[in-house]
């Protein structure tokens, strides 16, 4: 049994996280900081989870002082650009740090600058913490790692049906054109005009043409997979959904569908968090509401010369807190889906 | 000032059609038809119609009985299938038809056959009814048309964009890939599972991969524009809207930004249902739900060599009930924009 | 033709208002006046009225520039405590002033300070101005007045069923319990975390129990009508809507239906603001979004002894903008329903 | 660990039981019988459980076949009138039986024909049956039932807060006015136009007035408790939420805030399915959707002499499915919230 903490949990993500935690089997102890809620009764601000952590109050979310604390892994829950002053700090004090930010993600400091305007406050770094797609694990070491980068979730419900495939060379780099599907959740809990329900309500909108920050995480990781450069064509939309991601590749290529499901299979079978569906079906959001896994499928489209793959995810679960609690789960040896059903 | 009538009022476009001719300032009388509804009183079945049409009761949509009453001009409402089977005898009659399905859209009876399973019931006639996009107006020879077939919703957010850009040879018809989300109302008016509020809400999805019917329809048109086969991938989404599609395309060329404002400029200036917003800025649906116009814009992807173009319409207006109006309008010499603001 | 402005035009009910105005068939021009937007063209604010207003800019919102200003008749769409600073202003100007806000909304100036928790700047006004109900239309002297508060948009859906049963004794003023359900739009434009969509949607709660400003002013004119003070539970709620306010009322009474039809007759027969449903049958709010009208209908409870009354509206038509305009059309002459239909 | 079996799993109630047992530490084994897919696989039923019961299929409902099954508890989630027919062999074939359907939820048999239009099929079972929220817990006796009348949704809201008042008697039975708003979910899975996602969103509207089955529990129970005849004014109204029941009543009384609370904190301090909000604080739907327990508070408003009550639940869970395996816990023992959190 382990302490572990929440940094951000006011948020979103660091909501589903603490409510998975704090009824995982392995978890005795969660300490939750907050920078906005420091002193605040946890279920005062997180009805949700009232009686699930009576008499919980945020602490203070000072670096210092959570480094001082015996705790043994600590979850950030933060903006990209704030998790590093936590990141570095804990894992300092031999705490195991499990950071959902985009801090480190990329692998390239020139990247990250190019994509987030800022230069990387630890850029050494980047190359050396592991980013960890859990059923796709290409890194075995990374279960040595003491800071662990989670999967952005647009990337989540793009990377895990694509590496196998880029790897193997089913599939070659050339050309893909990704469009994806948001909830709003996906932009976190902010106050703002644009978020109001009254401007989200029966609207759909792409946004982020051509320069999502995602796409630097998809295109470094696919390139690893190919073992060379990938360029993708990636184009999120904002759709009236609290939660779920739905994402449509289309990749130039002669494989056959059958080609497609073995390479999967080969990959992934016996694997909870995926979900294969037939050719010809494409997963919906709801199914896997709540749910720490990732649907898909596969159409070769023999008029066009594409194949066609679509996915789908929670947000907040595969593509962000359920994940990072499997990530958890493999690293520290408890059961893969420990506190995820 | 006109008689209309409508075969189909009941369902969610004829309903639409309904309420933008009951309020059309040359449109003195109405006459509804439906297979459903016959005696009954408009105002129950559409109770946002109660005050327009008082006493107005549906009659029975019989084709020769309709042929037979002096409307000056019938706009069909009904499912593909259904249409052709009024649109022959109203023709016959003399009147004007203003067909919404899509019995007419298509050129080539060997198309329909493989989109539509089946034989058309009048081959003949699908080479002679004019398809009729009134902002792009190939065929200038339509405002003598008996018989004008409506373009899909889909189709009308793809091709205003896409063909001046084609026919200028802007862009070649290679490699066009399209991603279009669809509120409900665009499945019609239906008893079904799949379609409730339970199962729609808070769920996202693709569908049709590779086979959606109006992908005959933007292929054929874009190949009349672009003098030559173009293939699209056209894959449709559901989302949770009741109005309203928000398309994507990425279209490998090296056209600029300009280059293909140029072209829109050139042949849509001033034109009142084309909105260009500007390069970067991607179309909400919202804004254009409720008017008669598409919102579009482009945006050059140097990094990939990809041409974006995203652009909104309501699918029960300019997608639909509006943009018949609007045909109605042109074809019978009213102003462009009577009715529908 | 006339001139008409909006000072606030950017809110949800200043938005509507320009639409139906830029419609309006005795409207030739339009000021729009805001607070936060001056200087910006109206398109890029409000992109829903893209091609209605070309060119016309917000103006700066200063009272006294607008005094000056040739304007036939000003709207109102302020909050509360900032529309009185506009009226007194404009209206000594000798120019027509609707006012939207709650600032005229009361006759009472302690009643304004219980509920608004503040004196009121002209309390020596509240009593002058006319509260204007059209339907109602109990003080003729109206159509005279230089001022006019509009009501609000709970009272609206209350007060219309309730008003002609008090006056005529059908029913008395004691135990009335009233809950209401409103969209978000209700609360306004604004940011605000509790007001996002991913708060809002999947949500409904009870709010302002016991204290609602809408209260003082259902009570006021209530207990004007039935000549004597009359007590009511309100309880209005927050349910996922963009737009619409159901109203449930419960009133102890032994009146039949029929007599309370009887009366409704009586009051309103003809008047295209109202529909009269059958008794049983419950209105809904989305068959009168974007309508200026309210549909109502009663039941006696035998087994209760209770009188049921169940209303609908729009709260941005018949709750706020288009009540205004009808206000206007009725005070100048033009046709009740001009530009509202 | 038992062997649980659910007839009826396809429904939303179903559904989210199923899910409960399969985590259930204390179910080892699940049967799932349906009257409409028998045969095929719960996974391509309900793709929201894949994972959960690999290889399970839905078995033939016959009720003579299902009583023969090594199975120790049953739970009917089937529409009234049809779980009679499989409640009397189970229960006779020794097994523990637990009915979510409305068919044993009345004690008088002439009240069931008054709500149901039918005569019931067993009377005499009516009043053996006992009907059990497990806070009030009112019937020591049911701990040895072998069938077991799971309370309704909209009642278990409504009974819940009133009924310790009724019995110690805080407030009387008198004039009693209840508002309830209900998710969609509420009607059951069900093919029809009314209940389409382009006819419940943007849309609210009270219906069932004065005639809802569930007034008639409410009415039972709330005399029960009070030890004499109760009447209330109950109206239900829909708006668009998948679930969630938000519920607030008016009842004429005396009784200070702090009374009520000290009569709730008697009743139910400690019971984790009762969560107290602070008076002035009424509850929301969403904190409580997955989660099974109902939120309460209370106001005594001064000015109008009434005792506002306001409650929310999710109507899945503590309305219905979450509920029932609360009743299987104690009824068998196990920890109260076993498989609930």
């Amino acid at each position: 049994m382990i302490t572990a903490g929440i940094v951000g949990a006011s948020g979103y993500s660091g909501e589903v996280l603490l409510e998975l935690l704090s009824s995982h089997p392995e978890v005795e102890r969660i300490e939750v900081a907050s920078r906005s809620y420091s002193g605040k009764a946890v279920e005062d601000v997180l009805p949700r989870l009232a009686g699930r952590l009576p008499g919980t109050r945020f602490i203070e979310a000072d670096p210092g002082r959570l480094a001082a604390m015996e705790v043994d892994v600590w979850f950030l829950a933060l903006p990209h650009g704030v998790a590093a002053a936590y990141a570095m700090p804990l894992m300092e004090a031999g705490r195991l740090v499990i950071d959902l930010s985009a801090d480190f993600r990329l692998r390239d400091p020139e990247l990250y600058r190019r994509y987030y305007g800022a230069d990387h406050p630890v850029p050494g770094m980047l190359s050396r913490v592991p980013y960890v797609l859990p059923e796709w694990d290409a890194q075995a070491a990374w279960k040595e790692a003491s800071l662990i980068a989670c999967p952005g979730c647009y990337p989540t419900s793009v990377l895990l049906p694509l590496l196998p495939l880029l790897k193997e060379g089913v599939i070659g780099g050339e050309g893909i054109v990704i469009n994806s599907l948001s909830g709003v959740t996906g932009a976190g809990k902010k106050e703002s005009l644009f978020y109001s329900y009254a401007e989200r309500a029966e609207s759909a909108l792409a946004y982020g043409l051509g320069k999502h920050r995602h796409l630097a995480e998809i295109e470094e990781q696919a390139g690893i997979a190919a073992g060379g450069d990938v360029k993708v064509q990636f184009t999120p939309h904002l759709v009236p959904l609290m939660r779920g991601i739905a994402t449509t590749m289309v990749i130039p290529s002669a494989a056959s569908t059958d080609a497609v499901y073995r390479c999967w299979e080969a990959h992934y079978a016996g694997r909870p968090g995926i979900r294969l569906l037939p050719s010809g079906k494409s997963p919906e959001t709801r199914p896997v509401t709540g749910r720490n896994r990732v649907d898909f499928s596969a159409l070769a489209d023999e008029r066009t010369g594409n194949l066609l793959i679509t996915s789908a995810i929670d947000n907040l679960m595969k593509g962000a807190s359920g994940q990072a609690v499997q990530i958890m789960n493999l690293r520290l040896g408890f059961a893969e889906q420990a506190g995820l059903r």
